[in-house]
């Protein structure tokens, strides 16, 4: 594509913001230091030629995809060290920059890997199979195998996901039973809903994987345990005996991975290759306990929370797309014959996408809330202080599934706002709701996540109704509850968060009510847990929604920006709060809390809202910087230049390098001219 | 896969059901006969060795699905004649047998073809490009151009989309020049935005097209109309001068067809290539009005109504498969070591997915609705009976929004209740959804036609204030409202009607007072309209929905079905109307229209239903008679042998063709044992 300029109309748009960008930016990435660094990165990205000769990934098969970021992969490899990238935030941003949409988090010190968008093949070897060694593995265990790890002359994976089994642990099936005569463990699959599906590089490029198994010995099963397993030769990569491995074939996304299956026929591996640093089995079959069974609880969390930055990403990128593009996109006209209007300029695309940038930032927010409630949480932990890990624990599961939802269907709502277009793979936004949505099933499905929440609360009315203090955040539920919301046509802060902490309160009472009677009238616990699970499912999402709004609400008066930036970033946070409200209004009303005074007041104040944040929407998703290589996207440019570049999309498609389509000669020649058939009656 | 008994689980479904399934079948497929007939075919279709010897769809690139579309649609018009398959819904059937997710109805009587799913590159063949020679072409061209389109000599498509305009014709920038010297017209894409952009088949099948363009003659604009253009030689398929014309590249969805694009550089067309049956344009270039300019009102309405009835299929299709995985999936456990329940139990899966069961049906008898209505109006229109145009036409607009949304939005939440395995395209359920999900933009954007909706709405307002009559179905506008529903806890359907009328009553009031109260204080018209419009959109959508919910009572209380068939089908029902009151709760509580009290009766009211309608949500799905062949999916067989399924839908993988794939020795084996570098610090 030749050099353009900005698309005037978007060149208006940022001249017309009532806050500076930059300052924006900084606020968001922490400082114009961060901000620099980023760039430069970015630029040395963008201008690496390995990138630019790779084919779209769209113009792809699965298997080019697969083998593209295998390439990428050993080229970034390479790169890092002539670069001289450093440090966490260098190196995910490196990748971010060359993995569009792929920027799978590789971070051995925190010992887990999230596959936020496209996960490389290798990601889950240096994001799941060292950490494991890492943490769970004697010393001798990590002499052994850590070095080769590095050196990628073992690949592994994790193989813990079952056809029959995900989130729910304890059922998984595959067994590892000991035998004390040969000191071996026998690996089997013993069900056809045993075999491993899913684990991620599985399929064709991991020859080792830790196995998740349930541990036999001594006749007794000791529940699920971790195995290191050989599934490929070191020599020439075949299948080894006993085993049956394989990919799982297309998905729906995530076409970079070779996601796999793994069948197992009595696979004898060393006594010495079950991860031993907490449990173990002796040479006689002896079991010993693990001394501590909550050291995983703290990677839960820091997992979760990534899942939540992720999910700020997704979201960020479709608003980047989508607000643009409805800048430069004119179509219709309000006035016969008039000029056609920006589609931004319709109140109805402004009702769509106004709310989503606002959610963005608040997912922004949350992000950030987690990563720091983490970093101290686990502080406190190898303090041996664990008072606030429940709570940190059931927000995190909250916040991964209402942060994952809001992100999936806010995307989609974002593809379907660039109409025919969005539908192209042209835009950029299939590929990233496919690769944003399963996160709300990975890492816990997110209606089980919403009920961990629920019976913390649970647990948490329970404590107030026997009078105990409930910690921090939670506290709310213990708080008077008003009958009647403050709120008047000024809307504070103060009454909106108040309105949510009504809404939460009254919805988790509900729910306890609603089980303590299923109780009282006979019920057995868990056929009132059952029955009153959608009550509960209401009261969790109300819990997790007034968390964003209260941190959303906190962060703003708290800001370090100028007071341009923080005057909008205010009506961005309004914005989030009334609209949150008047889309569950029900739940907000059924008790009369709200008047139909004060419904007047908020929408009128949210459309007032979207008229202060319309010249401000480019310079609020540009804050974002996120740059063209990353967006992979022809209507979220920003240059704006649109069309041009779906035109060019459209010329590099690959059936049109020719201009007669072999399908010619083949299918539609030979039957030219036949007799009529019935087929015209179709 | 080996033949297998029925899970037992699934069978036990069908045990316990409490009603016929084939009782409701017949119903649904009008009758004992019209069902024997389906199956006929479906047996026809399914022995065909053709079909089964063709590569999964999901396997294939994007270029051999388009391969395998023709070589279906040449082995279909051989099948029909050999199998004397004549009618509609013979043919209709057959193709929707024997291309899953693809049945594009071709039918050239009402002249048109919608695509509810992946369409054949033919398709636009038959259902757009002859109907319009039909309908605009006169005497003379229909005799010219006919009987080869019907050979396939020619093949054509219908250019009307461009890249800078969808829904808004008058907005096409193609121009039509006519030069009375030649006496031909020169075609021209004046702009980059003038390129044709999104027609089906254009990019590779079509050597001719329909091409939309403002006609220019003698110095004036005369909007737009209707020309024929060869694009390729008939003698070897090459281009013809002047002509740009290729695919637009990969999509979301879609893969089976070449929807393209057409550059067009001063392209000669003789003067009988304009489509003159309305206007026409004389040899000196004078130009002759249309003698009627409503003609293509019924074409809209009709399209519109084939998108309700695919709506309906796809939510269908996806809730066949999801419940029936829902009730073979057995996950987690309610009592510590007790056996796993079927996910179906749960409180929360019900809660997801039998409302969605519910919409099916609501919108089956939507779509027999519009049909119907379709049919009589047609009828009307000849006879020049004009009246009830509009009411139709908006309730066609407005169904089409509704129902392709409410489908979308369904087939996902279908897919994601079915957890990892709904991300597999082994699952059927990514297809549907890329499939159904194009139709809330194609054929009128949802938010345009909501607002055309309003549009009408508006006007009746406004005729109810002047105190006119208002046509049958919106005479509710001009009903005296209730300031109290009347519902008690029997929640009958009368009163459950009631409240959806009232609230889409209330919201076209407030949307007409906002708007009168803009004009008033000084707003140009058009500013008003933008300034109300989302409030014309909740209008407009609870318009629908009260259409839907009075559609499906009345149906189910003039239903034929036999007793037992009813209650079910009378506790769906209910089940869709109560459902739709608590999802939207602040629109109908606003004004304090329902009681606290009333309130509690609805929520006691929903989950009850869920305990009548789970014994029965096997055979409710069961009851639409999809075919596995139709559904294509392992998770939604018949014979719910989901894992069996899962395993070798894995196996048959292409990469699972070679036990080594060829990136081991391109990618990965030469990295193996580098010197450790600085990745291993990610």
């Amino acid at each position: 594509m030749s050099e353009l300029s900005v698309n005037p109309d978007l060149a208006n748009e940022r001249l017309n913001a009532t806050f500076d960008v930059e300052n924006l930016t900084n606020l968001i990435y922490g400082g114009p230091e961060k901000v620099k660094r980023r760039r430069q990165i970015h630029k040395v990205a963008s201008e690496d030629p390995f990138y630019k000769k790779l084919k779209p990934w769209s113009y792809c098969s699965v298997e080019e995809q697969y083998e593209n970021a295998l390439a990428k992969h050993n080229h970034i490899k390479e790169s890092i060290d002539k670069l001289e990238l450093n440090g966490f935030d260098d190196l995910y941003y490196y990748k971010s920059c060359v993995t569009p949409h792929e920027p799978g988090p590789l971070d051995v010190h925190y010992g887990m890997c999230v596959t936020p968008h496209e996960p490389g093949p290798l990601d889950v070897h240096y994001g799941m199979f060292i950490p494991t060694i890492e943490q769970q593995g004697t010393a001798e265990q990590k002499e052994k195998w850590l070095a080769s790890a590095y050196s990628e002359e073992i690949k592994g994976t994790y193989a813990q996901t079952e056809m029959g089994h995900g989130t729910f642990l304890r059922g998984l099936e595959t067994t590892a039973t000991y035998d004390p005569k040969t000191k071996e463990f026998i690996l089997n699959s013993p069900t056809l809903t045993s075999i491993k599906y899913w684990p991620a590089a599985l399929g064709k490029t991991t020859n080792h994987c830790v196995v998740v198994a349930q541990l036999f010995t001594q006749g007794t099963c000791h529940g699920i345990h971790t195995f290191m397993l050989q599934t490929r030769s070191l020599v020439d990569h075949s299948v080894l005996p006993g085993i049956e491995v394989g990919v799982i074939g297309n998905k729906f996304g995530f076409g970079t991975n070779d996601n796999g299956y793994l069948k197992l026929t009595n696979v004898r591996i060393p006594r010495d290759n079950m991860l031993m640093r907490y449990s173990k089995v002796l040479e006689d079959g002896t079991y010993i306990k693990p001394q501590n069974s909550k050291v995983s609880y703290g990677v839960m969390v820091y997992v979760r929370s990534m899942i939540v930055k992720q999910a700020f990403s997704a979201l960020a990128e479709a608003c980047v797309i989508s607000i643009r593009y409805s800048a430069v996109r004119r179509q219709s006209e309000t006035v016969p014959g008039g000029i056609e209007p920006q589609i931004l300029d319709y109140q109805t695309q402004q009702y769509r996408l106004f709310p989503l940038l606002a959610t963005a930032y608040a997912l922004y927010f949350a992000g950030n809330y987690m990563s720091t409630a983490y970093s101290e949480g686990s502080q406190k932990i190898e303090k041996g202080q664990l008072e606030e890990l429940p709570q940190l624990h059931a927000l995190s599961a909250g916040l991964k599934a209402f942060t994952s939802y809001a992100a999936s269907s806010g995307v989609e709502v974002c593809r379907i706002c660039c109409g025919g277009h969005g539908y192209s793979q042209a835009s950029g936004l299939p590929k990233i709701y496919v690769s944003v949505v399963p996160a709300c099933t990975y890492e816990g499905e997110n209606t089980v996540m919403m009920l961990q929440v629920a019976r913390y609360l649970m647990k948490c009315y329970k404590d107030k109704q026997q009078g105990s203090q409930l910690p921090g955040f939670v506290s709310y539920i213990a708080e008077i509850p008003q009958k009647r919301s403050c709120m008047d046509e000024h809307l504070s802060f103060s009454c909106l968060v108040k309105a949510y902490k009504h809404r939460a309160a009254r919805l988790i009472e509900a729910a306890a009510k609603q089980m303590q009677s299923l109780i009282q009238s006979g019920s057995p616990a868990h056929e009132a847990w059952n029955k009153s699970s959608v009550q509960l499912l209401w009261a969790a999402n109300a819990h997790c929604h007034l968390f964003c709004v209260q941190n959303f609400v906190e962060n703003i008066e708290r800001s370090s920006g100028d007071s341009r930036t923080n005057e909008v970033l205010k009506a961005v946070c309004q914005l989030y709060s009334i609209h949150g409200i008047l889309e569950n209004l029900g739940e907000f009303i059924h008790d009369g809390f709200l008047s139909g005074q004060q419904i007047d007041y908020l929408q009128k104040a949210m459309f007032k809202l979207f008229e202060i944040i319309r010249p401000n929407a480019v310079a609020l998703v540009d804050a974002f910087d996120i740059p063209d290589q990353v967006l992979q996207s022809c209507l979220g440019r920003y240059d704006g230049q649109v069309y041009q570049a779906l035109y060019d999309y459209a010329r590099m498609a690959p059936m049109n390098q020719t201009e007669i389509h072999s399908t010619y000669y083949t299918h539609l020649r030979p039957l030219m001219n036949p007799l009529t058939s019935n087929y015209s009656k179709l």
